[in-house]
């Protein structure tokens, strides 16, 4: 049961993912329990669980890699799928529609509706009289709910648990939706430590960096990355989000933040790199061979953390 | 049986549906009732009838709402749908091909195509060469038969007939496609009285009036909202057609044709207030918890007429 | 098994389409058998091959007639589709990703990749890391292999066999990459004279004549219709690409190698008109109804050899 926030909870029986702020650490175990045991299902039997059911799949702002990780969780689980893959434009947005009721009338064909949105706040508004559950993909300069949940999923899986461990966020730390998500999800978990890394004018924001320590997050700024890798479990590298900045100057120091051959040294065995994907040049390509790589693998559990959430909000266990 | 107007006959064996033109009553009763047994269906038995069968949707005009309707229509019915949501961007439209060569290469891989085309008198006449069906999803400033259709099986739902009903249509009666295809549906059934109400520029195309009344439809102007909102059974409200106007000046006394709760005490408390949808403003978000609110309702019954026609025209149940 | 380049052989085990250099003769009989084969299977037999697989079809240049021929295909054979028809507009290319990395990723989610893409070597590039098949959809002023296939496919079809028949190449011999994998092709049947028929600044490239010639083709200009045409068996039409075109002056004489009842009355009782199409004005719509037209069968064959090519590189006979 997601409950908590008024935006995660139930209205009228409906169970939404728009944000974060609703969630508990037994939904995160619960969607990473579901996302290891589908994973194991054969593809028969995977068929059934949403046979019959559509998934609506709505991208105002378009991400094919998102759109198709979504479109391809649903298919597998049995799902049919429609979908708009540039919905600004091809669709009654450009009249004025509401998104209120886009998701009304798209709600009375479909099953569920995962959209991505360059507006956060109307997603929250709009969710709340949609008739089936709505997923967000991603919502401006907001929140991405499904990808900090499985770049959970990818710390769990790769290093056995999450509670405890030292996770370096780099990059953007600003404008990167991600990280925003991400730690807002790892506070949950007990004895985390987060160390921050980015170019001067990219940092957390100053609100959202207050309340995740109100909330119990330890969050402190890195020094040199000399210093700071040798101590982490988990590097999470983003990309610096160029089509956000408002001026060149926040690109400053940018080029610090990279992970190549020498920064790979500096990293111990055990520790895992994440990305969101997709990358620059912020990661070399002569890094992704080795076994600390964990961006690919990461991708590939993004399919079955979207299953997982797909199948629980839609009672893909038959409920 | 399709009969009537050669736009919408066999051809070949082959039945289209391109224009309301050679419709008849007994056409619009099978698919209501189709449309009502579709409804009641289990998920596993719908699936059935259009097994295996591959829908093509082509929108040279996009529209996401009427493409979604469509492919989740042809989903459920078990077909598998290929579509283009931006055809004249993304195709050999660009390079001059004509849509009669379209309609023959796609209808080699294709059971059925759904087109939407800027262009009216293209697409009778591309019909006429394609080797499987063509379903007009929307004609530039012409015809949108399915919405017609969608539109009186809402108001047969409703209220339990259509003949001799009072049938206001309101707003924009120049530009507004699915106004006309209705008009001329309604036409079919005896009784019926229709009231114009609408902006002094936007009135119904003088040649479009002189031939519904030709053919025995009452039509008349409209006055005060006062005086005719009480009277009517059925208002059907529609969105200026911005993105058509000629000239702003078409758009004065617009304001007078909205809904809200102030229009809507006029009404009997039988009345049912349609809407094709998108609205803009023409229609108050406070009226949608109304009982007499059915715009919502409608998009859902369009899914079940567009199952209804698919169907149909592809030989569903077996034929 | 393909063999011979490294660009369509196998690596790792993952076999890919990506050019027709490595292809042998072997290859193409085994497709043209599969896809014979193919056609006859009852629709539920075929919907068991690829059941429960994914394909994913990434079009960097959109192309609504390929796409949905190879989503007809995949979807026929079982497989589950999900697509990206603007991939340049609406993707992660915007932000900088190369094509290897979209690959990778996408590669997590399905089990094939159709792609089309602007650039040539790219794709060629971009393969040695994917771990699923890719396939090319069509390369920029590059290849087109499936394309390739599915025109000699019906040449074999239509005329019985391959080797020793004079075929004509007529228009855009520059640029339309049709007609270079088409030659490419045919190299590897013996017997094959090929006609050269072009607008003078529309010529095969020099290089790829002389490479042609030195792998055994038999390659000669042509000279006015009236001599050529009663002497072929095959006549391949194409368009001019115009959107290729670095000048107008390339157009000079374009008008002269248009098909229409004069040269259709020049052609022998057996011979067959091929074009990949779109076609603009380069064949008269008079001639599409004389059995000698075969580009709308052609195109059909494509669905068939579009299935045969998925259907072994992904093993759908079970292995």
């Amino acid at each position: 049961m997601l409950t908590g926030a008024s935006e995660t909870g139930r209205r009228g029986g409906v169970r939404h993912l728009v944000t974060t702020d609703g969630l508990t650490r037994e939904d995160v175990f619960r969607w990473m329990r579901l996302a290891q045991t589908l994973r194991t299902l054969p593809r028969g039997v995977l068929a059934q669980r949403l046979a019959g059911r559509v998934i609506a799949t709505l991208f105002y702002e378009p991400s094919t890699r998102t759109r198709l990780s979504f479109e391809s969780a649903a298919l597998k689980l049995g799902a049919h799928v429609v979908g708009a893959e540039n919905a600004v434009e091809n669709s009654s947005a450009k009249k004025g529609e509401t998104l209120a009721d886009v998701f009304r009338i798209v709600g009375a064909y479909a099953d569920a509706i995962v959209v991505r949105h360059h507006e956060p706040y109307t997603m929250v508004e709009a969710a709340s009289v949609a008739p089936v559950p709505i997923i967000n993909a991603g919502a401006g300069w907001g929140e991405h709910p499904t990808q900090a949940m499985l770049d959970v999923y990818t710390i769990w899986r790769e290093l056995g648990r999450v509670e405890g461990l030292h996770v370096a966020v780099m990059g953007d730390l600003k404008y990167g939706r991600t990280v925003h998500s991400l730690l807002n999800v790892l506070r949950l978990f007990p004895g985390i430590r987060v160390t921050l890394l980015h170019p001067p004018s990219l940092g957390l924001p100053e609100t959202m960096a207050q309340r995740l320590k109100a909330e119990g997050l330890q969050l402190q700024e890195g020094g040199p990355l000399a210093d700071v890798l040798p101590r982490v479990d988990v590097l999470y590298q983003t990309r610096i989000q160029r089509e956000r900045l408002t001026s060149q100057d926040e690109l400053d120091g940018a080029s610090q933040y990279r992970i190549g051959p020498v920064e790979l040294a500096l990293l111990p065995a055990h520790a895992r790199i994440l990305h969101p994907l997709p990358r620059v040049d912020e990661i070399d390509p002569a890094v992704d061979d080795d076994p600390r790589a964990a961006y690919f693998r990461q991708a590939e559990n993004g399919l079955y953390m979207r299953m997982a959430i797909l199948d629980d909000l839609l009672g893909g266990d038959g409920r």
